[in-house]
């Protein structure tokens, strides 16, 4: 449909029908198999509402959404087709790890491809558009939600971002793509105390210099969408936040896309207390320029009343109703209202074995190896493997917000490593309702020449509300480890998690260490073919692991203080008395099968002109036996800064793969951009001054680096 | 002296006399046994300076400070004195409890009381200005300087921050008054993960609505001088911070008193990679307004300089001279630069009968019931009692920040118990080196008809510097718990610490809760009185007792949520998996021997016009056979606000004292004045609407509420 023919069909609407667009019903309306994700009010609107709604969320299958759109186009009076909106995070149906751990891979390449993948299955299945990427700042473990997050670091996040809404949407929404909503828009995740929908509070210079930048990426590359945060800014909900949204997002942003609210976030404004009623909730919300109103009512029952009452002009709300019709039109569903769903696709191309291919690909990438004594890893197939622990034989590999990704179709550890290890028993030692078989697990593990603990946190335990106050190990899981510590026969500990988890009371227990996440469909081939060394690991964390939850937030790039700590304790100093104020395992970190040595850094020069840039330039060399790949990663140090500055901050990585021997010179582009910051004057600019670069393996390894100046010249 | 002859004498200095007045030596320039409390750097220093500088601190004794004024003045051109500062927390000799503990007992009168002996004893011994009172408002109970506060509460803080600053400087710095200090200007408190000189993030409309009030209040109330935080605000340290200091603190507030940096802060500005150099420190600081450099040497070295250059104007250090030498004015130096100091009176006055009387009013008004089943406080003086633990007969019982008050001058737990119970054995059967005498213990126990366990934390591990990221019991500590549990003799528990302490793993096992905080000189007398009844238990939680280190940062006047949670896990709603989201004991909590009976709430009307007032009323009558105090609490909710407010807040409390059986009627006063708060635009106004109010005993205490409506007239 022209621009022209769109406009034209506005015009053609009566205002409740413009109203009825601007609403998301929740799924039950439509269909029994919605997926529910909130908590629900009575909405209290009437049938000809529900017949005109604009979209919904949470439905998926060809027939299904056919059938539903089918039905509704058939009372409709305009023809105007439903959208069809879902939480596809990490996979529709063939499961890819949990965005956290897609984090770990730092290939965007793969999670580019993962997302295509996912969109692929989606638009077959009948959607859309899905709710992700998520791409909120995280700092606090004990946030369930940090699984659907890429990591505590702007610069990791911001590449994820686009490389997400590039796979989803493709160039322009071509046939099997969706499209993309970013969220949470903004700030979400640093909700206080870890503890999800809590306060969220900071200054506006640390909104724009670490939080707001990822979501800016995403809308740079495209998304057609943002959701509006749950949270307060500055005291207001993000919902009904004008300076958050209005002035901020579309005026200064220029974002002209759909702006939509998290589920019943518009009536919450109520519970927040900010809004009197649903009547101010919906008033507050069209002035922010919110064009959605998903799975609450305020819109519907107040708006007209609203345009009516002289309050608010019918201007307001025809912006947000052809910014809705322009998507629907972008996916052609005038065209089609059916797009892309098909079920006889459906039946071959969800869950295929070229699916499963990337998501093994992907899974393999995200895990992260942080201890590997007397190289106890890889493992050798003749070796008698003794596997246990809860997470042994379950499915229970995917992960929260798996969307149509079964978990009985992922592969479990057990089958992973049976098709490998011949020599292998296995055990379900440790249920997780706290039965235990130790001396099952003892006797097994006595007469095994490797153990390997297959632990961790269930799904249901990350997730949205799912906080965590204590981040450690079950009790039970503790237990098992110190019995079969006992034994003296070797550990290798898996754990599967969808946070950061204190590993601080097993470390020493264990002689090798995966984080294997939640890797979703072919968890389990991923895993095993890492033990075994067909893959070589090359996971780095996307989140610091701490030592203790009461580090809790804890984040590499912390702000210099006037005390620094040396990390240990020291009187007048900032740290703890009972605890190192670095993590167990730092922000970056991971070790694969083959050692990189790095060359000292050579820089083109030691000045940068602020119009020019330069290169720093470093050589890796795979000195292992294994071919590998590392990811490179380049960190920056401003020593002195308008407003305090991060003690270091990612500002490059590349992932390279090398053969056993193999040297790869790197370059990277050192431009004035890179250094420019937000002040407390809202400022963002640069410095003339000096800064000292770092390339290494971690966030944490200051073996080589160098300093320069940029100059005003 | 006049102001004429002030000004006259200011013309009289060199701009090198000038700039070292506003240099604070640290106390190693003068005595061998002044304190050190921060990083010392080489100050490079010329002599000169070092005769003419205007201040130092951490020295007390009247003959020691006499001499070191008599000799300063020897070699003085202008024979300016020395002005003589201390950390005069909790007391100079005569110990008082901590500020945390003086906080517990809501008795401002008393807490009064204790600044006007602190400072008499300060008084003569020669000292001039305490850094005292500290008033930042805590929310983590991590951070060790929770103890040098009075709690997280600003109204709490702003009542304390009052009356010490009236107890400290009388009406006018009379006789035996000195001068306070406001400390630390601002939001030092909020060290984010509760590890002390972390920075602090937040947005301004939380700086100003919950964070200044207390030290504006402080201001109000005439304190002479404010001391800057170590911390950033908005990503700038505090010290050099020209919005918060010269825009907020002078111009918009008004203050014209002097403005000191903390120990060594303006160094720190540079460690921060804030300033270049000690020379920018200089510079941002003279700009900002900061009249005094405390032990570092960025002033001397270079404020002459920025003057010749032309980069900051002689005026501006004549300003700052001026407040500094005024200050010497009204405490009377330029007559008597001795002033209060005296030997004699030293002898008779430093721990008087009559300081120590106060103290131990003080100190069992402080102690904290937070359990007392069966009744089984008060004790018998017949009962055969144990008494076991690390705190039962050492000294360790006056807290950190303890000035001149030695440790064994205080009143041991044994020998205050010693007195009251003829039939009591003492065992220190868990030594901080963590020895265990289980046996004996158990064996103790035994043939005791009541154990009581003095536990908690050493006066070490809180404090500057003292953060913790494990904040229960030690695990000796808890072994000796669950050892004596089993004999089955009932138990109490003496609990002293510095900060909220996480009880969860006691709680079940003992009978009775005292929180004991660290009580000062009568620490023992003030114990065995509250055990035996001779003290009513009256004081209230200034700080929640958290369930877990992992709800931290937690308080009681929290803001509310989109999904707010009844306390239970329940999903989609603002909670944990794992932990209920309350505290395990609330702000305001605290019990005694007798129950007190509220009355329903009568309001004078449920309507409130903006220029009247309503009254709200409530009879308290004690039900119990002991007399008695009660602190009456009253809370207000603002249903709705144009920024989101907190579920509940402190805006009133009387402690009163009832006999056994008899009843009082309070009246507290409600007016609009009371309902203004700030917004996100900075506007600080009361709006039109609903309100519900609350008087009990607790904030957790919702049994009496009703609800009101503030109206425009």
């Amino acid at each position: 449909m022209t621009q022209e023919a769109l406009i034209d069909l506005l015009k053609q609407m009566t205002l409740a029908e413009k109203v009825a667009q601007m609403l998301q019903l929740p799924p039950s309306f439509f269909d029994e198999s919605g997926e529910i994700t909130g908590p629900m009010n009575e909405l209290g609107i009437d049938q000809a509402t529900v017949e005109s709604a604009g979209s919904t969320l949470g439905i998926m299958g060809a027939k299904r959404l056919k059938r539903i759109q089918q039905e509704y186009l058939a009372k409709s009076r305009l023809k105007i087709p439903l959208l069809f909106m879902h939480d596809v995070i990490h996979g529709l149906r063939t499961g890819f790890p949990i965005p956290l751990a897609m984090g770990a891979s730092w290939n965007v390449d793969l999670a580019r491809e993962s997302a295509r993948i996912a969109a692929y299955e989606s638009a077959v299945s009948g959607i859309h558009l899905t709710f992700s990427p998520m791409v909120d700042l995280v700092r606090d473990a004990r946030w369930g939600r940090v699984m659907e997050s890429t990591g505590e670091d702007g610069y990791l996040n911001s590449a994820f971002a686009k490389a997400f809404v590039e796979g989803y949407q493709g160039k322009a929404l071509e046939k099997y793509r969706i499209a993309a909503c970013v969220k949470h828009f903004a700030a979400y995740g640093a909700a206080e105390a870890g503890r999800d929908y809590n306060t969220v509070d900071m200054s506006r210079w640390m909104l724009r210099e670490y939080y707001l930048p990822a979501y800016k990426v995403a809308i740079d590359a495209g998304a057609k969408m943002v959701m509006s945060a749950f949270n307060t800014i500055d005291g207001v909900p993000a919902t009904v936040n004008d300076w958050l949204m209005k002035d901020l997002l579309r005026e200064e942003w220029g974002f002209d896309g759909l702006l939509i609210s998290d589920w019943g976030a518009l009536w919450e404004a109520v519970v927040h207390g900010q809004c009197q009623d649903k009547k101010e909730a919906a008033h507050r919300a069209i002035e922010a320029t919110l064009d959605i109103e998903m799975c609450s009512s305020c819109y519907p029952q107040h708006l007209s009343t609203l345009v009516s009452e002289g309050k608010i002009k019918e201007e307001q709300i025809d912006h947000a109703v052809l910014r809705i019709l322009t998507l629907k039109n972008e996916l052609g569903l005038f065209e089609n209202p059916y797009r892309d769903a098909d079920e006889a696709l459906e039946s071959t191309v969800l869950l295929s074995a070229e699916h499963r291919k990337v998501s093994l690909e992907q899974a393999q990438e995200s895990i992260v190896m942080l201890k590997n004594d007397a190289d106890i890893l890889p493992l050798q197939a003749t070796q008698k493997i003794a596997l246990i622990g809860p997470k042994a034989t379950t499915h229970d590999l995917v992960g929260a917000w798996n969307c149509g990704v079964l978990p009985e179709e992922a592969v479990t550890i057990e089958a992973g490593m049976r098709a490998l290890f011949p020599q292998i028993e296995v055990m379900d030692a440790v249920s997780w309702a706290d039965e235990l078989d130790l001396a099952g697990a003892v006797a097994m593990a006595s007469r095994a020449d490797v153990v390997v603990l297959a632990l961790g946190e269930e799904a249901s335990m990350s997730g949205e509300a799912k906080s965590r106050t204590v981040i450690g190990l079950s009790d039970t899981q503790l237990k098992l480890i110190t019995a079969v510590k006992a034994t003296g026969t070797p550990i290798v500990a898996l754990i599967s998690t969808g946070r950061p988890l204190d590993l601080s009371a097993i470390v020493e227990d264990v002689d090798a260490i995966l984080i294997t996440w939640f890797l979703g469909s072919e968890a389990g081939n991923a895993i095993a073919r890492t033990l075994i060394g067909q893959n070589n690991p090359s996971g780095k964390l996307p989140m610091s692991f701490p030592r203790s939850v009461g580090q809790l937030p804890l984040y590499y790039n912390a702000f210099k203080t006037g005390r620094p700590s040396e990390d240990q304790f020291e009187i007048y100093r900032s740290n703890y008395i009972d605890e190192r104020i670095s993590a167990l395992y730092p922000f970056g970190y991971g070790i694969g099968y083959s050692p990189f040595h790095y060359s000292d850094i050579t820089l083109s020069s030691n000045t940068l002109d602020k119009n020019r840039s330069i290169t720093a330039r470093v050589t890796v060399t795979n000195q292992g036996e294994h071919r590998g790949k590392e990811v490179v990663q380049l960190y920056l140090t401003d020593l002195f800064g308008r407003v305090v500055r991060p003690m270091k901050e990612l500002k490059g990585f590349v992932k390279i793969e090398l053969e056993a021997g193999m040297s790869q010179e790197l370059n990277f582009e050192i431009s004035e951009a890179m250094l420019r910051f937000y002040d407390n004057r809202g400022h963002y600019a640069s410095e003339s001054g000096d800064f000292t670069l770092f390339i290494g393996a971690s966030s944490a390894d200051d073996a080589r680096k160098v300093n320069f100046s940029l100059v005003e010249e």
